[in-house]
């Protein structure tokens, strides 16, 4: 696949203050931009970073077929860069794009595409401990028309982000029994920009209230477990493992998700997959035997839980330092990302392989 | 309240094609924008009607915060024009916002603003049968960040297409009850465009298998039905109209179902809003109670139901053309609107009183 490449001439990375970069506010000198019409997509570009104009009547504005992903890159020890299992990205791209009525995409396009932005911009990918290169594909209707029905036109788009060490502060978690984020036969498992505009409000309720993020629960009863903001969520009980299954269609399969279920495996906690209430959870704590909870994500890998408010009732765990398979599996995880341990599962996706090439 | 107006020197009024106007495709000459920043509204401007520039990482477009309305003038005999009902619009618009994490919008900009616009492009109103000038206000956040919140700032707009005549063709229902609109706790009673997206590609199927639109379920037993497509929903069951409540918050309380609830209690015709399910559609379908059935919305003020396919059950009216108290009302709204008629519920907004004025 032929990429038209136009850099540019004025790069903006020497202006980065590394020691004080803010997450999701900088964005690096290029952009990766491929439109579909007619029925198919067009030749991707990789161009200068910048604005693009829109008519007021933009359908994605309107009816909001809009999706994105994310993803990072990490800077490696011989200087090279690597990015983090995009290809399970760019599968949960294309069951986003299904749901939402809108075309897949190839691999050529979104991961070769990937690649290809990232090795121009390598520059922007940070040095500094616990940082990282956020990438954002994204896709949105691009018809100038009002009515509502599928677009014929789309745009994809990548854009990078240098992100800065995140402070893993553990977190007071609020779990939501009147609003809802998703339903069967709903878009939940989907990457759609509509879920998140959703959650907004009832976030900034329970920031309000002092708590840093909503556990979601199920839409019928309330009562079973889904997922956390912007991450997944996995409990220790009684030396197990349990997550809440993706069966319903209600929760998005996190790649971090899928990598910590696999090294929990790896590292013989056993791992179960099904639906988890806040009965459980209540009882498994006043039986001493909730030991660590978590959330996971592409923003802070894992997250740790201090304490989860249901109703009246609050459960609060031992001091998250004394989370000891979670600090080991996040350990672990990051290490892979930084190229510092031997990455078997081959989550690795090479970028440059030294600074010489 | 001052608004800055910047006429256009090249109105394209003159390349409208009146006599095959199609809905949503040209818009006319001017908009109205205002930007909300530092937890307030500027000053409205009503500018030509042109492009917009954005950033990719506008985050409306990664997090959906996103709403609209849609409204419509109509012609009036002696040649001035009206708006229908626009107020109800901005209190529904101001909802929608709530629920969103978005600003509200005070009357000066979202009403007097938007009589403004109608007056500017008033050459736009069409003069034929069954036209109108739909307007279209909304909102999208613009804070240029790839983070999960609420955004900081927002954009206000409103533009304008004309509408050609409604070709209100019978319409073929397909009662969904595999994929779900809303669920209480949700935002299904907010105009959010999240809430489109997610229609997209379930309405694509039914049109695939010869249906027109989508009859939505509830979310818990697929059983009682809430809206169609883009409208609400009429039943007239053994001389008494019954339409879904809006207790749930699972479905929009649009401005016309208001309307036509008005119009059939004047008529004599008994109007009961609760929940309505399948079951007793089916049943009153074998008893020949199910003597009609409609739905309601802007666009199409009224479109009549042929038939209703629940499952292997198809219940299929008489012909629409029989329908009595449907056709009643839609004459009666439509001579509101249009000016034919007393308006004795003060439901027109008018713009210009006469051409002369």
């Amino acid at each position: 696949m032929e990429i038209k490449i136009s850099r540019t001439d004025n790069s903006r990375v020497h202006e980065l203050k590394r020691d004080e970069i803010v997450f999701g506010q900088e964005y690096a000198d290029h952009m990766l931009v491929c439109d579909y019409k007619d029925g198919q997509w067009g030749a991707p570009e990789i161009v200068p970073f910048g604005n693009i104009s829109i008519c007021p009547s933009l359908s994605a504005l309107h009816y909001g077929q809009s999706i994105f992903e994310g993803v990072k890159a990490y800077r490696q020890p011989n200087g090279g860069s690597a990015i983090f299992r995009p290809e399970k990205n760019w599968e949960r791209f294309n069951k986003s794009a299904q749901r939402l009525g809108m075309p897949e995409i190839s691999s050529e396009i979104f991961l070769d595409g990937m690649r290809e932005l990232i090795n121009i911009d390598d520059a922007w990918i940070p040095n500094e401990a616990d940082t990282s290169l956020y990438i954002r594909p994204f896709m949105f209707a691009t018809d100038e028309f009002l009515g509502v029905r599928s677009s014929f036109t789309y745009k994809f788009m990548i854009i990078n982000s240098p992100a800065g060490p995140y402070y893993n502060k553990p977190v007071s978690i609020y779990v939501q029994s009147s609003f809802v984020r998703a339903v069967q036969g709903g878009i939940g498992f989907t990457k759609a920009a509509g879920n998140y505009g959703a959650s907004m409000y009832p976030t900034a309720e329970v920031r309000k209230m002092g708590y840093d993020q909503i556990l979601w629960t199920d839409a019928f009863e309330h009562k079973y477990v889904q997922e956390i903001g912007t991450m997944n969520v996995f409990f220790i009980i009684d030396g197990k493992a349990v997550t809440p299954d993706l069966n319903a269609g209600t929760i998005l399969a996190g790649v971090t998700r899928d990598s910590v279920i696999a090294l929990l495996k790896e590292n013989g906690v056993p791992v179960e997959e099904r639906p988890i209430s806040i009965d459980e959870l209540v009882e498994a704590h006043k039986a001493g035997k909730l030991e660590e909870a978590f959330g996971t994500g592409t923003a802070a890998s894992m997250s740790f839980i201090q304490d989860l408010t249901y109703n009246e009732e609050k459960l609060t765990l031992k001091p998250t330092t004394e989370y000891t398979i979670a600090n080991k599996i996040k350990t672990q995880l990051d290490d892979i990302r930084y190229g510092r341990i031997e990455d078997k599962q081959n989550w690795l996706l090479k970028v440059k392989q030294s600074v010489l090439i």
